[in-house]
């Protein structure tokens, strides 16, 4: 860190932190400042652990995302996780590699951003390490959740004939992400979604409880690399393919339908719900979810390929076009 | 990675793990390849959770340490934590943020050192997040243990009359260190054991369970930063201080005297275990534990300050030396 820091050593930082961050939470037998934390998982759940890294230059930028942002994007990938398995968040571990340029305001507002997000969800931060790097800063966060044994929701559950959905909207978050590259005005509405979106994505705990609680979900997954990528990750792991409603994915509202429907099929970061429903329980999943529109967008196919399908009825093959971090296939 | 890695994408990678290393685990319920992990803790159990970085050129430098040893001590550095609280390591996550210039091969036997050190303490990996960085490499290791509920040993339970222990040999793996930066010859025993020490440090996790089941440790940390410092982390936890005496430290066996008592104080990365045990307690301590020896190295004390005695009685402040990761006041 740059020499504008107060945190003198290691002890005060956790000091800050205990200071303005106080931890209670059931289940909290020790937080941060010992060895390790200590939890307890309430009896006839077992423990989702999940873990994520963000890294400068690659999930984020300088000069484009706030340190208070980059907090909450932080949480909320790992938080998409434990929706994606239908559990509830509990307790989260920040491991933060800080680049020794790095401001000391920089740390307390990566900070005050994950923890003001934190505390939406009920989750504490029991623990993490904190260390200066000469390279790009790297974030891991580490969320653990519970489920009731046996509800957890995977992706291997799809079966021929399921319905397809996903919650809310996508695409928003790459729009956003190049609304913020191009330094454009905000315009109107979904220019200002677009930037919400990609700066403070809210992942669909709730959601995903639900789907748990009642059964409803065959398969379930979040989508965090793009639909193409995620849905043929879901089908390999089900064993399946699918047919997708072209008209049905929820695409941004911006005048190119093109482009629309390429940022939703491609685009990711949108941590909404790809979620599976027997024939016979598709028409339980109402069409909202509290604020969040639930879309009927295609069905599970018994062959292995993914297709598209228009309006017009024509069919084409569905690459797998999102993120993947060995490929680089694709920028963000 | 460079253009010689055969991993196409993530999913080929995530198979290259799961076909060499197959995870099956009593409470292990999902491992890598879903949204997050899902495992069990026993009935009357409470679950530890820690993690630790490591990153080029701060905790590990490239040709200094093979890919093995910085896959194995990354994970020592994290069983350890799990030793400190006298619990039993069960499940890593690996977060590697991998240099681009790095060989697929570099992967494979990071991989391979942690894989083999996490059998032989019969951990499973259950997870994790692998992604390219335009920086140095940066490893996170997440480790859940298990503690029956109640019998951690925390660093606060110190009291003034509590005798103060180490095992093991203390400053070796900083003299290992000294050894493969200055490219010097292997001369004796100690300089062998000093670089094993370095480049394979073995936490303590059976001794940690010891003193936990049978009540003896009254506090009890790892030693990862240096003697010095976590002494006083110990102390400051507990609200005491503590006498050490001098010819009691187990300091490497080196001609230069000094120059090794400097090497046990303040030299970090040894992993061994400080615990304080009641003076009525103190004869319960054996010698060696397996083959492992402890030390009675000194003694918890009222008043704040920490002394080091000598043994003509001269007695001199010690202050704290290791290793900060705010203040960076030593380097490794």
């Amino acid at each position: 860190m740059r020499k504008d820091s107060t945190f003198k050593s290691e002890a005060a930082f956790i000091s800050w932190i205990q200071r303005h961050f106080p931890q209670r939470s059931k289940g909290l037998t020790l937080g941060i400042g010992d060895d390790a934390a200590l939890v307890s998982v309430p009896t006839g759940h077992e423990l989702i652990l999940t873990t994520d890294m963000s890294i400068e230059g690659v999930h984020f930028k300088s000069g484009v995302h706030s340190p208070r942002s980059i907090g909450h994007r932080a949480l909320a990938r790992s938080l998409s996780d434990i929706a994606a398995m239908g559990g509830t968040p509990r307790y989260v571990l920040v491991s933060l590699a800080l680049a020794e340029n790095a401001k000391q305001s920089w740390l307390k507002e990566f900070y005050r951003g994950l923890f003001k997000f934190g505390r939406r969800f009920g989750v504490a931060v029991i623990g993490g390490d904190t260390a200066v790097t000469p390279g790009p800063t790297v974030v891991d966060i580490i969320v653990a959740g519970e489920v009731p044994r046996g509800k957890a929701l995977l992706r291997s559950g799809a079966k021929p004939g399921d319905r397809i959905f996903v919650s809310g909207s996508l695409g928003l978050s790459a729009l956003g992400l190049r609304l913020l590259l191009s330094r454009a005005h905000v315009r109107n509405a979904t220019d200002k979604a677009a930037l919400h979106a990609h700066l403070y994505p809210q992942p669909q705990c709730s959601l995903g409880r639900f789907l748990s609680e009642h059964r409803l979900a065959t398969a379930l997954m979040d989508l965090s690399d793009g639909l193409s990528i995620d849905l043929r990750r879901l089908c390999d792991a089900s064993g399946v393919g699918a047919n997708l409603f072209a008209d049905q994915i929820p695409a941004p509202d911006i005048a190119d339908r093109d482009d629309a429907l390429k940022l939703a099929l491609h685009g990711g970061e949108d941590y909404q719900l790809l979620f599976t429903v027997s024939a016979k329980k598709a028409a339980k999943i109402p069409k909202r979810f509290g604020r969040i529109p639930l879309h009927h967008i295609g069905e599970i196919q018994p062959s292995k390929a993914i297709h598209l399908i228009s309006p017009n009825g024509k069919t084409r093959p569905l690459k797998p076009e999102g993120w993947d971090h060995f490929a680089r296939r694709s920028e963000r």
